[in-house]
């Protein structure tokens, strides 16, 4: 709250307030007032690693943050990545993948540590830290990782010695030794573009000479240019709280953060001892000891002891957050988390459409709406661009977007399985209206006639999501005549931003829609619809398209219409989702293919529902309706009904000719 | 209308449409589609003129241009520009600046011909040609002059050869003594930047051999790069279709514009037939010469004249649009053109405020509302810009105002005189309430105390507009007690784009605006607002400064906020009005500088009355407020009352205080 008050002779007197003025900021202006070109409606989206902790430790919130492993397998690394959305959800500041020297951390493959830091950061949204190991690595090697690393849009470094490959691993020339003369290279060779973190052992480090020597080596190390320090796991609070103080005492002032291990198993705990080369105290083993073979009971204990641990260290006022070694699983560290309170499902969004974490896009705010349920898939295909639009879809986009012969990569696929996807969307196919059930299946929920429920669809790998339920009684009509949705919105005028279905950005704001409803049909139903829109002019805006690609439109000028937009305190008008007759014709090449890719490619070659699916793909068209008058009832089912009144009507008077001619 | 029928084999026929499809349009997309960067919420602005004339030509739509010349004197400057503005209300398509070879027409003197173009182009947004003589001068110069035309944001260019200095004008070396040498100078210099005029002759040039022969030279004119011809005057119809059928005859195809001369007085029709070599016919002098004394009945002979003409000419359907020459005169133009219908003041307007015709200037769509009373002083000081907000005013404006150094140019000046101003603001101002009181009869349109109604103020040069009206009754109350209101929006909430108070843009829209209010109020006032408005955070954000630059502010991050913005069928949102927190530090210089400039110095040096109005520029704060509650009831009046009850409240405490320690 600015409470500078003005006195008689027109001068200012600064007096402090008392009240907390959360939530506004006050400030003088001058010229040189640094000025945002983004509508910053996520102040986090901008903000350094560095920065948002220090936030949060001005603020006092508590923050945790994840540890993962890269997988061994493709399937692995989609399983990871399903996780990484889930455990995202209960907001970590960050999440750290381990580079694994020994898998060829730094490449292109999909389960490299590279490649997995680069799908959380783009394609997660997640704020993610890279680990590197400079141990028998050549400089250059390690500045081409930094450099693909920051090219890919990861901006941290977790700067790591790593273990010695030989048992001869001193001083090898060319090569780091020390994970502070990483820290200093990386600095060295990218000024100040990465945020660093570095290693601390509580009980110091297996190889060092000494506790105290290894605290001078971390003083050193941060010396050198790391921003915060994560500790190796512990097993008592005292140990951590103790290395805390000593850190201090010496005048190490980062933040460092405790390694939480929550024990999940006998095995894990036995693996993970070995490698850290840490003693498990006895009163823990004499505990699991005896309940060694019960994997429950291990994982019950284990997450009883981390949540007493954590609450001592959350009590001890020390400790800004938690950092977990997750081992890749969810439910123990999830558990943890919620004993703690601090597994915060905030169903707040910052825009409507999943943002991305690549520093480029930062002030990304406006999308075409058709990749909705596809926000991977469109991040996949703009990752080249080098500008995202901003406020405006405007001509920052004559859209080069990636072709799709990549787009079978494994971030692009079902989470299902083939035989899974056979039950949701039939083993035999019999005609054309055995797809409209499956999509009717899907909209409903409802079983299909083998008894499976239809979680997804080629286009939607997900259950429907609880805005468009709000359409769900309209969408089964449609779908049983063979209106084939893939994607809809219902008009919203003006409700509340926070509102748990349809709002998004700051509280204070209000969000508005218009009607939107996308789906495949045959060029019967067409034909129909030409004639109907006729009367719906120009209160709908219309782009029907076939595979072929002939498109028509009557969109004005060939401009993007804003269909999803927001209002809010203080802030210009951000219209995050536009329908872009340009972009269209790029989703459609996407939409069609997938009736191939992902469903006449689970049937033999020339087997009847291979083809019933081809002909669908080859006959039918693409259609996007908008309704314009945000303000009335939507209109868009009433031009679906008209369409259906204009082919029976056609199918009468053609009878009625038969007739009359015999 | 778009009725391409899909067949049942996937492709397309085509079929001729008999449907109007009027309002839309339809069309075919494809990556290499052209794209708009603009919201193109008046097509006209980004089309040349000859793209103007030729869409009004083929929809049939008559339209009529105006011709004036320059004024000899500064304050016959300000008022032919108040005559542009009332002029341009009735729909020009263009008009035209005479090139006065005598009076250094390409000079940057305010009365020049090359200021009063710029003027009507950049400061009235009209679309202008502007004369160019070359007879007598050397091709340096023509192209400096062409040049300078450019930069100042001309288009159209009126190329004559003009009327030779003295007797020997034959072939001047390094000189131009043909317009048709001109036009291909033009065409060689600036390709095809200018749209070019050249004059036609219906009774042939005095100068020429034979009437052939002058046709012949038009079409060397109109074959050298000119787009459209413009006549001479005339006095019977049947001249002027001649003319065209010989000119088309021979092969030119242009549009071939009629000069129309309503005779307005007996005197100016002598002078210009003496300049122009012409014949007055016998029937018309025969009509004139008895009443040659009586003005008004010669200019009400001259209207019935050329109303009948121009019907004539109309009704041929040979003639697209009309040229008047205006003699600088509005009555006998305006009547003409209201007989013939072609007079149309369209309320609608593209966006909200007057924009202006500077092809720089043509995807400008965001200001700052705080010209809104002000746009040609606004046009003024960002004359200098290379771009102009699109969409968003983001980061295009790290803005640098023009300096107020020049400010007092006569553009900037008010249109009445000093006589006049005091009569309104008070001959003599006894105190501060002698000034509320000025503001109070200017928003109530009452008289003040001597009868002299206050038609405008220092930062308003025009009576209240429409929509402020709106706010009438609670803007009174709040003037009559010190808070001295100089703009102000009412909140609306989705009122349609015809709209006939706050609509603007195309048809089928919707509007909305923040209440906004700005204006000045004591440092006491100030004290008790600040106070008050704790209570109404974060629902109104405001910026509230001195003269002496501090600024006091709860907009978050010193962004921009929208005020108005406008939803229109199948485009993106447009947000036309802001307030922008760095600009207002700029708005804060001029809204104080007028104090002084336009009202202290109205009075002597030392007078009271100067001494009070300088006491309020520096003793009082210029205030805005926004309501971003935009759905909801305007708060501000109830912040306003607030703050006078917090003053009341510790007045009362004060004297409480004093009586209880008395």
């Amino acid at each position: 709250m600015v409470n500078q008050v003005p006195q008689a002779d027109g001068t200012w007197q600064s007096c402090k307030s008392d009240s907390s003025g959360a939530g506004t900021s006050g400030g003088e202006s001058s010229k040189e007032s640094s000025r945002c070109s983004t509508p910053v409606l996520d102040a986090d989206r901008s903000d350094r690693l560095r920065d948002k902790m220090r936030r949060r430790i001005e603020s006092g919130d508590h923050w945790f943050s994840l540890e993962f492993f890269p997988p061994r397998t493709a399937p692995g690394a989609v399983n990871l990545i399903s996780r990484f959305d889930r455990m995202g959800s209960g907001g970590p500041l960050f999440i750290d993948i381990t580079w694994h020297p020994a898998g060829d951390p730094g490449s292109d493959k999909e389960t490299s540590s590279m490649m997995i830091a680069s799908t959380a950061v783009n394609y997660c949204g997640l704020e993610t830290v890279l680990h590197l190991t400079c141990c028998s690595q050549g400089k250059d090697k390690i500045t081409a990782y930094l450099a693909k690393a920051k090219h890919l849009g990861l901006k941290n470094i977790m700067a790591l010695r790593g273990d010695p490959m030989g048992a001869d691993w001193d001083d090898e020339e060319g090569c780091f030794n020390y994970a502070g003369d990483l820290v200093k290279h990386i600095r060295s060779e990218f000024d100040d573009y990465f945020d660093i973190c570095v290693a601390g052992y509580p009980t110091g480090h297996p190889e060092a000479e000494s506790y105290e020597e290894d605290l001078r080596h971390l003083k050193e190390k941060v010396a050198a240019g790391a921003n915060f320090v994560i500790t190796q796991l512990f097993f008592r609070a005292e140990t951590y709280l103790k290395f805390l103080d000593d850190c201090r005492a010496i005048g190490i002032t980062c933040p460092i953060l405790p390694g939480i291990f929550p024990i999940q198993g006998y095995q894990s705990l036995r693996q993970l001892v070995k490698l850290s080369k840490l003693v498990v105290p006895e009163e823990i083993m004499e505990v699991i000891e005896p309940i060694k073979d019960n994997d429950a009971a291990i994982r019950n204990y284990g997450i009883q002891l981390a949540v007493e641990m954590c609450k001592v260290l959350l009590e001890s006022g020390k400790v800004p957050g938690l950092h977990f070694y997750t081992l890749n699983r969810e439910v123990a560290t999830m558990e943890v988390l919620r004993q703690l309170g601090l597994w915060i499902e905030d169903p707040r969004r910052p825009l409507p459409w999943a943002v991305s974490a690549h520093p480029k896009r930062k002030v990304e705010d406006v999308r075409p709406i058709f990749w909705a349920s596809r926000p991977k898939s469109y991040i996949y295909r703009t990752q080249d661009w080098d500008e995202f639009p901003n406020g405006r879809w405007g001509n920052s986009s004559s859209p080069a977007f990636g072709e799709l012969n990549d787009y079978y990569l494994f971030y692009l696929k079902s989470k299902s399985s083939k035989d899974a996807l056979l039950e949701m969307w039939g083993e035999e196919l019999k005609n054309e209206a055995s797809v409209y059930e499956v999509f009717t299946c899907y909209i409903t929920a409802q079983p299909n006639r083998n008894g499976h429920k239809v979680m997804c669809l080629p286009w939607n790998d997900e259950p429907l999501a609880q805005e468009t339920n709000l359409l769900k009684d309209e969408l089964e009509k449609v779908n049983r005549r063979g209106v084939l949705t893939i994607n809809s919105q219902p008009n919203i005028n003006g409700k509340p931003s926070t509102d748990p279905i349809v709002g998004w950005g700051p509280p204070g704001g209000y969000v508005f829609q218009k009607a939107y409803l996308e789906f495949f049909t045959s060029s019967e139903n067409v034909s129909a619809l030409l004639e109907v829109l006729k009367k719906y002019e120009p209160r709908v805006n219309y782009h029907i398209v076939n595979v072929h690609g002939r498109n028509l439109t009557n969109a004005p000028d060939m401009q993007p219409n804003a269909v999803t937009w927001g209002i809010f305190p203080g802030r210009e008008i951000v219209q995050p989702t536009i329908v872009d007759p340009v972009s269209f014709m790029f989703w459609k090449d996407e939409a069609f293919a997938l009736w191939i890719e992902q469903w006449a490619k689970l049937y033999e070659d020339e087997s009847p529902s291979r083809m019933i699916i081809k002909y669908i793909h080859d006959n039918y068209f693409l259609v996007n309706l908008v309704d314009n008058d945000f303000p009335l009832d939507n209109c868009l089912w009433r031009v679906i009904d008209d369409m259906f009144e204009q082919l029976d009507a056609s199918s009468k008077s053609t009878c009625l000719q038969v007739s009359s001619s015999v």
